[in-house]
Formats: C-alpha cells, sequence, structure tokens
C-alpha cells in the first residue's frame, strides 16, 4: 500500500495550485488546449493570469505541472513543463448502482470516485423510481472529486441500462458483490470473512459491487442473480442503510479485503 | 448477525407507516404526548387523522405500533398499542469527527446514524475551519436517519469541545481508531488485518473512531495521539478522502471486522 501522503502535499508549495482533469495527452513542452469552462475558471472565478501555474492529469500520463500560456474566455492553453507524479490506478472494480435524486446521485459519484471505482454503470431495476440519469453530471462530479482528492483517475461512466441486460450479457470472469437487504439472517456469513475465504481465483478476478435500489431488489431480479456462479450475495450488516451510504460502505469493505487497501 | 429483513418489511402492511423517535416511555395503553413539531408533520405534511396509525421507537422500550389519538396544531396524543420489534442496539463505537461545513455534515450525522454510531462528538481541531456547530441541527438528522432507515436507536450528540480537551479526558480502557491520511506509506499496515491482529483485550473494548479535518491534523495533535496507548493510527488506503466519506468508510471498516457486520 502506498498512500499519498496528504502531509507532504500540504506542506509542498503546490498545495494550492488547482489541479485539472483533461482530455490531452501530458508530454513536456507539448502545449495542450483547454476548453471553455476551464478557460472561465481559470479566469473569471480562479483569477489566473499567463504566467500562472497549475496541476494537469488525464488518468494515463501521471501529474504534470503546468504552465498556463494564455486565458481567454472560450479557450486556454498551457504548456506541461514537469511531471509530478506518476500514473496509477486504481484496482478493477466496477460499481453498479441504482439511479437516486438529483442530490444523492451527485454524491454518490463523488463518493464512488474517492473510493477509487473504476467504472459507474447506472442500472434501472424494476423498483427503481425511474429519474432521467445524466451521465454528464454523473461525469463531472467524479471530475470534481478526483480534481480535489489528488486522484490519478476519473471513472469511466456508462449510459444506464436495465439490470436485467447487464447481467444477461455478463462475462464469466467478473465477480459480483451482491449486496442484499433482503438477506435471511440466520445462515448468512460475515462479509468480510466471506470475501476472505473465498478461492484465490475468485479474489483475484476483476470485480463489480452491486447496490440496489432504496425499494430493494424485486423477486425475479434477485432470481437472476443467485442463478449466476460469480454473483456473491452478502448482508451489509443489520442495519438498512440508504443506497448512496451502501455504496461507500460496500467499497470500503471490498477494498480493505480484496482492494488496494490490503 | 441479525439483519433487519427489508423484504419482510416492504411485504407487511406496516410499510407505508410513519416512523417517530419519541422522548416518551412506551408502554402498552399508556398514551403519549407528541411535541408540536411532530403534530404538524402528522396533520400538516402527513394528512394523519386521529384513528390513524403509525410507528414509534425511543431508543429503549423498542419499536411500538401506536394509534393516534388526538392531533391538534400544538400538540398530538397517541397510544402504544403493540410492541413490534424489541429494542436492539449497536455497538459501543463513538464518532470524533471536524465539524464540517453545512451540507456534509448534515450528511455526516445521517450516514454515522445509518452506520450504527452511538455517540456524535464534533472535536475542534487545530486546523478545523471553524464554523459554528448547531448540535440541534445534528440531532434532527441523526433522528430523520434512525426513523427514515427503520434503526431502533439514535446516537447521542455531544457539544463540540476542543480535541486537545477531549484527548486529555479520554478514558484509558476506550480504544481509538485514528484515521491519519498522513501516515507515512511503507510501514503501514492494511487497515483490516491490523484491526483483526489486535489483542482480544483490545479488539473487545469499547471504541472510538477518530477522523480529522480536511486540512489534516496538526503535529502537536498528531503527537498527543502517538502517546495514548490507546490509539491506533490506520491509513484508509492511498487515496485522500474527503473527510465525510473517510467517516462512512472508516465505519464499516471497523464495523466488518470489529463490530455487529461480523
Amino acid at each position: 500500500m502506498q498512500p499519498v501522503i496528504l502531509g507532504d502535499i500540504m506542506s509542498s508549495n503546490r498545495t494550492n495550485l488547482i489541479r485539472l482533469f483533461v482530455a490531452a495527452p501530458l508530454e513536456a513542452d507539448v502545449p495542450i488546449d483547454l476548453p471553455s469552462e476551464q478557460a472561465h475558471y481559470l479566469a473569471n472565478v480562479m483569477r489566473k493570469k499567463a504566467g500562472d501555474e497549475a496541476l494537469a492529469f488525464n488518468g494515463e500520463d501521471g501529474e504534470w505541472l503546468i504552465r498556463l500560456d494564455e486565458i481567454g474566455k472560450k479557450r486556454a492553453q498551457a504548456t506541461p513543463v514537469e511531471r509530478t507524479r506518476k500514473q496509477t490506478t486504481g484496482p478493477d472494480l466496477h460499481l453498479l448502482f441504482a439511479p437516486l435524486k438529483r442530490a444523492r446521485i451527485d454524491y454518490l459519484a463523488q463518493k464512488a470516485t474517492e473510493m477509487g471505482a473504476a467504472l459507474l454503470q447506472p442500472v434501472v431495476t424494476r423498483r427503481t423510481q425511474a429519474e432521467r440519469v445524466k451521465t454528464s453530471r454523473l461525469l463531472a462530479n467524479a471530475v470534481e472529486a478526483a480534481e480535489q482528492c489528488n486522484l490519478l483517475f476519473v471513472p469511466t461512466v456508462e449510459e444506464p441500462a436495465k439490470l436485467e441486460t447487464v447481467l444477461t450479457r455478463w462475462s464469466r470472469e467478473r465477480q459480483i458483490l451482491f449486496c442484499d437487504e433482503a438477506l435471511p439472517g440466520a445462515d448468512v456469513p460475515a462479509p468480510a470473512d466471506f470475501l476472505r475465504n473465498l478461492p484465490d481465483g475468485v479474489k483475484q478476478a476483476p470485480w463489480a459491487i452491486l447496490i440496489g435500489p432504496e425499494g430493494g431488489f424485486d423477486p425475479a431480479e434477485r432470481k437472476m442473480l443467485e442463478a449466476m456462479p460469480n454473483a456473491h450475495p452478502v448482508a451489509l450488516g443489520p442495519r438498512i442503510m440508504r443506497a448512496d451510504t451502501a455504496v461507500v460502505a460496500a467499497m470500503a469493505l471490498w477494498q480493505s479485503v480484496l482492494g488496494d487497501w490490503r
């Protein structure tokens, strides 16, 4: 485990630098264009000028110190000066979740990013109170969390799909941690022990966490999951949690037993 | 582990009953008074009338089906009819956290309640961006979470105090899970293994989780914690999390290794 050391960041001169997630490749002395929203943010919100510095990351080339060359209303240009951190990635963990109302889904996207999700897949279940999901908004929240929390990657955000469609297409290899609030109490193993006692091949496979809607899973959905040999139902303790709480809790459980908190 | 079974609740007739946290003792046929906010909520928001039913809990006497006898503008009266669930409590886990801005501290109080905290203690650290903490608001958020998530108890909410004062008065017995973002990476054990390998006496003691402010702990605070034999520093993985995310993540870790998720 190699924690990013907040103390070091705090005590360096780079504490106060703005961090930007960019689409362009980052390479020394090869200028990059920044889109209008970032130009606006730099110029009007943060009052930055040509010659000021910032940090940039794109999920592939590590983090770079960049020099702002030009800041206009519609666009800005910057030049990568020096790589400040090597690229790292998180574990291969996907998150499947039923859409929630606005503030909660924003929060969910931020928190799942901080917890190291590689991919966010909204799944429409039978009991989902179907609101439309704006994936652009999910992505914006994920980007904001990555920029603020000093992360080096942003999860991929998929378009919403029906849970049944997603499961029908599911690869044999990827395991599913199926967080089921309706599991009968008596014969349920503790979730951390359950994960620890899985065969090595299963533990080392790519994984996904599935968190249901606030109304729970439909019997047909549960049946479909039970029939999948790579879906592992667990109960997250004796209390009911809201779905956005369960996302963070399940990810912490997974990261501490199978992920990069080990 | 005895999970509350959401499926059973969903399929019973009691799904749609309002749940109220009350101050009064709950005993069959002994009427209780409800305060004006609950009277207002029942009458004006939920359009309830005398004769309607609800559920009530007080953290001591389990959950009761109550019959609303009288609903006025200023007060309401109800009579406990039948106990629907026995009282349960969570583990003896306190949460110490630095105050956060409004939406995040609301969220923190809700989430900590869902995760089973017995007590919430706001601690003012040297780097806390000291906003005033409204404990009444923290409690209101905790009550709302308990009412909505079918919980049977609400954490005690303490008045804010300086971290140093809290630590000076600390009992020898209660262990502290000190979630320190500035821990050096190389020689830090994985947090779940660390907790699992503690001596039994330590594992079974009462515990508290300490989550610092977004700016991290001050060196003097860290020194004070390091000098306490019952404070156990751990790093929550390689990524930086916001403080409200870290609260849920640390509680999930603790619950799954030492608490009631086992």
